[in-house]
Formats: C-alpha cells, structure tokens, sequence
C-alpha cells in the first residue's frame, strides 16, 4: 500500500546532528558535531553498584511505576533543587525521557497548532523539531554574548502575541553563551507581564569552568512554583550518562499534572529501572564531587581547543570562550558556508554541526557549532589541525 | 500567571486505571484493576546478571546511542520475530519506551486532527487518550469474541474512511478475546483493499495458556514489510519486566524512519541501558522457557479466578475464559453500573476496572475487567470474595 503520511511529519528533516552521528560512527571520523559527553568520565562503577543494590531490594524494583516518577528520585531531587534556590515539592516535579520529552509535553499541554512561540537567535535545534511537529510558528528574538535582548523580545511579544518562550539562558546550546542576571530580570518580567509561560532548558547548567557564584536560574529568580511563568527542565544526562535517559521538568502543579497526563498517553511512564539507579546513586556517590571532575576536565578540554585555534591563527575566524557547558561557536569569515565547508571536512576525517541548523529563520550561514567534550589530546589536535586545514583548502578555493 | 491549556489535552481526563492504580498503593486494597504482571515471576537474577555484562563492557555502554534503538538488541530482535513467520531487519524496526510509545508515533505519523480510526468494541483504554490527544475521531466496530464483526467494519469503512484500525488481536485487553484466524484473514483483506493502515498491538501474544500451535499474526498472515498494511507492536513488559520499559514496532522501512523521526523530537531515543541489558539477557537467558513458566502460573491463576467465580453462583453474571493473556472479562446484570459497583467494591477492599472505560462510543456499563495475573492463592480469593459481597449488597439494593 502507500501511505499518507501526516502533514507535520512530512515537512520534517530527520536532525542534522543524528544523521552525522550516523554517518560518522564506526569510521576513523574525529566529530566535535554531536553532544556528546565524555565517556571516559561516566562513574559506571557507580552506577554499577547502584544498580545492584536495586535489584537486591528485590523483584518489585521491576514492576511498573508511577507516570510522575518514581517518588523517592523526586523527593532526592526537590533537595537537590532547594540547594539552588529552586523550591519544589514532588507534585510540582515529572521525571521524564530526557529533558528533551519535557519540553515535547509541555508543548502539547501549552499550545494550539499556529500558536507563536519566541526562542533565542541562534537555539537549541531538537527544540525547533518539536515545535515545527506541533506546527507552531518559530520567532528568534534577537540576541547577544548577554542572552536575548530585551527590546527586541518586547517588539515581538507586541506584534506576535506568542504563547510560549523558550530559552537555554546558561550555557546554552549552540553558542555556550550566560544570559546576564539584568537580562534574566528584563525577560522575566516582560514575560510575567504579558502571561507568556517560559520553558527554562538547563541542561548544562552544573557545568561551570570557573567555580564561580552560580549564576540564578529564571525559576529562582521568579521565586514560586505555583502560577509560576517558569517551567524549568533539566537532565542526568551530562551528570550522570545519557544511557540511563533520566530528565525532570518542576513548574507549576496544574501544568505538571497536565503535563504527566499527556505522558501517559506518549509512554505511560519512563524507565523506572534507571529512575531507581540513579535515587540509589544519589544515597551513596558524590554527585556534585562528580560534577566538579567533570566540569573541571571540560574546562581543560575548552581551553585545549580554545588555545589550538588561536595557534593556527585563522583569518576572520573568531570563536566563544564558554565559562561552561559542552559548545564553542565558530564565526567563520563572511560569505563562508559552513555546510559546504562541512562536506570538504568530513573528507578531511572531522565533523562538527553547521550553524545554520540552529535558526528558526534568517540563518548565519558562516557560524559552526564545534563540542569539546568528547574528545580530548591528540583527538583533539587531529580534529582541529584537519579543520584548519579543510578551512585553508575551502577560503583559498572561494 | 493564568495557564491556557490546549484544547486537545483540557478534554482528556487522567486514566481510570492509573489513578486507581494511585489510590490503591500502600493500602490493603487487592486490586484486580491494573495490569500488572506477577512480581514474584520477574527474573531478577537474570536481569542483574545481564546488568553486570552490560557494566563490564565498560563506560561505552553509557553513552548516547541511536534514536532507532540498540542495534544488536534490533538483530536479535529480529531473529525472534522470524520464528513467528514475521520477516524484518532492523532498518524496519523501531525500539521505543513501551509498546504505547508505538502507538503515538504512529499515530503522529499516519494521521491529521479530525481523521477517524476504527477500534474494537471494547478496546485498549489508553489508546484511546492517543487518539484523543492527537484530535482523532475514534469509530468502534462491532466485536465478538471471535474479534471485529467483518461486515460492522465494510459498512464504517465506507461511511468514515478511516485513516487508521487498531486492534488487539490476541489475548485482547480488556476481553481477552481471540480473533479467529478466518476474522483475521477477512479483516486484513479488507483493510489492504481500502488502503487503510493496521496497527497491531501484540503485548500478550506471548502469553499463551493452552500450549497449542502459536495464533498467526495480522503482520505475518500478510507476510511482508514493505508497502505492508500492518505494523506490529510489542514489547518486554510482560514476557521479562515492565520497569525495562522496553517496547519494539516492525513494519514498512519509510513508516519506520518517519516514526524515528517523530521519535527525535518526542525523546531522542529510550534508554539505552534497558535496551542493552535486554541484548545481554537474550545471550544467556532462555527467555521462551521464562515465558512458558509464565504463562503455565498465568493459565492457573486463571483457572483459580474462575473456578472461585464459578464457586460463588452469581446469578446473571458471566465472564469470559481467556485463552491467553492477563484480563477476564465480566458481564453483570442488565442496568448494573460497574462504576457504581466499584465504589461499593473498593469500600470493602477490592479494586477492578469498569468495562466503560474501554469503549470509544456506547459503553456497555454493566462490565467489568478484572485483571488475574497479579494476585493467587489467598489474595484472590479474598479479592473475588470481597468482590462478591460487594455484589451481593449492591444487587439487593437496587
């Protein structure tokens, strides 16, 4: 037979990231494209012995769970939020696949097809999926090394009457930039002005370079749960390990329980054999030790890069130097095409994620987004030299 | 701040059976209502031994992998689906977080707001707050205990036609019910000659008390997955654990991609660990001799259920003797409301699940789902016992 596919789905392209992980694994491919933490630091002997004591507590661990997560996991991670100044109890918080399904369930539960939503200039990709899925109108509001910029949110606010914000303001993904606290103050307070709910995405949050005061989140800036205009996510996923897939979302209880009505409808419920791993490890391992080894090896690895591209002095090449996160963002000389320096790149053996794939609309064609997470040392050199050297050919050619 | 919620997600109500699930956690309630399956059977051992292997491999194990699904777990996967005469490879096979996740991405995929799926009468509960969530107008078929009434489905395909059938063929919830292989035959060619997809959904198939030769699936009576009419849906919650919360769809490669595609931005994949310490068991573990021991523990329960129903000579009530699966179905007097009942029921100490709430139009109100893998022994004759009485008040009232 042939089948009719859905109008939203047709119009969809399967992500640039996954396919170039697909198209890279197994080959000799150096890839600073995907989001990829670093392997050699997962805490798998803890996460090893977490797991045995679950299957110790016996045959039950195995039974089905509760759509909102499993309950102890809540109640560690309401701790864990209260030190950041975020107070929740467990029916403001739904555990889910990854922070990626939060944002997914909250737009199904906050939105109309042809609704606006507003996201930042340039955003986090797999959320233009979701929102392009759900057939919502993309505006990028015009932003900086400082986050969005207030005037133009406000400009676009007025003219578009969006239903829904969503930001990355630390460390956000494509460029690594903060959002000032001023910044975060302004935006909220329009957003709070105009009732337009904001999705706060921090998944890279903990990992900070600098050990300075952590910088405050939207949701503790506004304080307050309930009625709250923050609905914040975040993930193990960077702190722990991907595999165990394991994100929250906290925000107001009638938004969380609307929120774990359409997932039971999606999955029923999340994995709980990783929930109950990851509340086991949290009794006995040191997460934020964890998360300072991590963090602090990132900033080596960010500087190593960092430090690589200034010694191949390129000319009209500039890039960030991100206090945190996973990203660098790399502004190529003007009139460059990333994508088509991509395709002489991954001849060269290196891939990395043009910038364009991260605008709603008007892309920066010469922007590329570079991780510095996965690999490291000579890994690290080898990529940067062969991007340095696909770079020369290309502008030498153009 | 005011939320609006979506018009699709304000209609849905919360499922009956999780929210008695809920309120019967922690207290002496014995519930014949979910469909859990029998902790006492789970293979802990196994699955912790098959957790160690997959530990040892190393850190590797805990990194991101592809939104299709574990490759070797996809092979192997395969290799058991051919001995029930289902031919894939794995390009058209998607792994997913439970069979349900299946069903909404196929859902997403295959259909627009306002198209119409044909169900059978009655049918899977939480399918239907799938088709409700993606604003599918939802058309019950006649049924019998041999499955959908062939000519009740010409006479609504041409008056609605449909964009989708669901159906749960075998070892039905909430029946339990078998469609005989000539409803099978008759059903599939009329789907193939009007163009309309099938999903099967198969979570019990397995689960089979009788030991005779296997039921052919829709999917391998059709015999093929490209251009096919069916795609198949199962999982592992009910042969090894739910908690793994690992489910699998085969059919058509493009269907099969645009579902991964959908899957991209729902959750980016399932847990991968699952699905990893799932390939490790399948290496070591005799799963079919697992699932035979189930199903014989299953069959008695069964047995015992009915004999103790049998025991109690209810006047007017009749209940189905499934062949399979983990459901019975109970039909009570005329003009008795099952939901009434269970307010009596759940007073002395027994939770089911009220037949209405698994028909898409015309509930027939006077029946009831009681679930017998979950109890045994004493348990369950306290349950039918309490169930009884309840009974016995509620008919001498009214």
């Amino acid at each position: 037979m042939e089948y009719r596919f859905s109008s939203r789905v047709s119009q969809l392209k399967s992500s640039a990231v996954r396919d170039i992980l697909k198209l890279t694994q197994g080959t000799d491919m150096i890839s600073f494209a995907g989001g990829l933490p670093a392997e050699e630091l997962f805490p798998v002997e803890a996460v090893s012995e977490a797991a045995q004591r679950v299957f110790r507590a016996g045959a039950g661990a195995l039974q089905y769970s509760l759509t909102e997560g499993y309950l102890p996991l809540r109640e560690q991670l309401c701790r864990r939020m209260a030190d950041k100044n975020m107070f929740v109890n467990p029916d403001q918080m739904l555990m889910t696949t990854g922070s990626q399904q939060a944002i997914d369930l909250l737009v199904e539960v906050l939105t109309e097809p042809s609704d606006t939503v507003l996201v930042e200039k340039p955003t986090y990709l797999a959320c233009l999926q979701v929102f392009a899925l759900h057939g919502l109108k993309v505006v990028s509001v015009d932003s900086d090394e400082h986050g969005m910029i207030p005037e133009s949110a406000e400009r676009l606010i007025a003219l578009h009457r969006p239903k829904l914000l969503y930001a990355v303001p630390t460390f956000g993904n494509p460029t690594g930039n903060v959002w000032s606290v001023e910044r975060r103050k302004k935006l909220l307070a329009l957003c709070q002005s105009n009732g337009i709910p904001i999705i706060e995405d921090d998944p890279y949050g903990d990992i900070s370079f600098d050990g300075n005061e952590p910088i405050p989140t939207l949701f503790a800036l506004e304080g307050k749960a309930e009625k709250g205009t923050v609905i914040y996510t975040s993930t193990f996923s960077k702190t722990v390990a991907p595999a165990l897939r394991t994100g929250w979302a906290i925000g107001d209880s009638k938004v969380i329980r609307m929120m774990a009505v359409a997932k039971q409808a999606a999955d029923i419920q999340s994995s709980s054999l990783d929930q109950q791993i990851l509340s086991q490890l949290l009794g006995f391992f040191d997460l934020d030790a964890h998360i300072k080894l991590i963090s602090d090896s990132y900033g080596e690895r960010m500087l190593e890069m960092h430090r690589l591209l200034e010694q191949a002095s390129l000319p009209d090449v500039t890039w960030s130097k991100p206090r945190g996160g996973m990203f660098m963002w790399l502004k190529l000389p003007e009139g460059l095409d990333a994508e088509a320096l991509l395709k002489a790149a991954v001849r060269k053996g290196v891939a990395f994620v043009p910038g364009s794939s991260f605008y709603a609309d008007n892309p920066q064609r010469n922007t590329a987004r570079l991780n510095f997470t996965h690999n490291k040392g000579t890994r690290t050199e080898q990529g940067v030299a062969r991007l340095v050297e696909a770079l020369g050919e290309f502008t030498a050619r153009s």
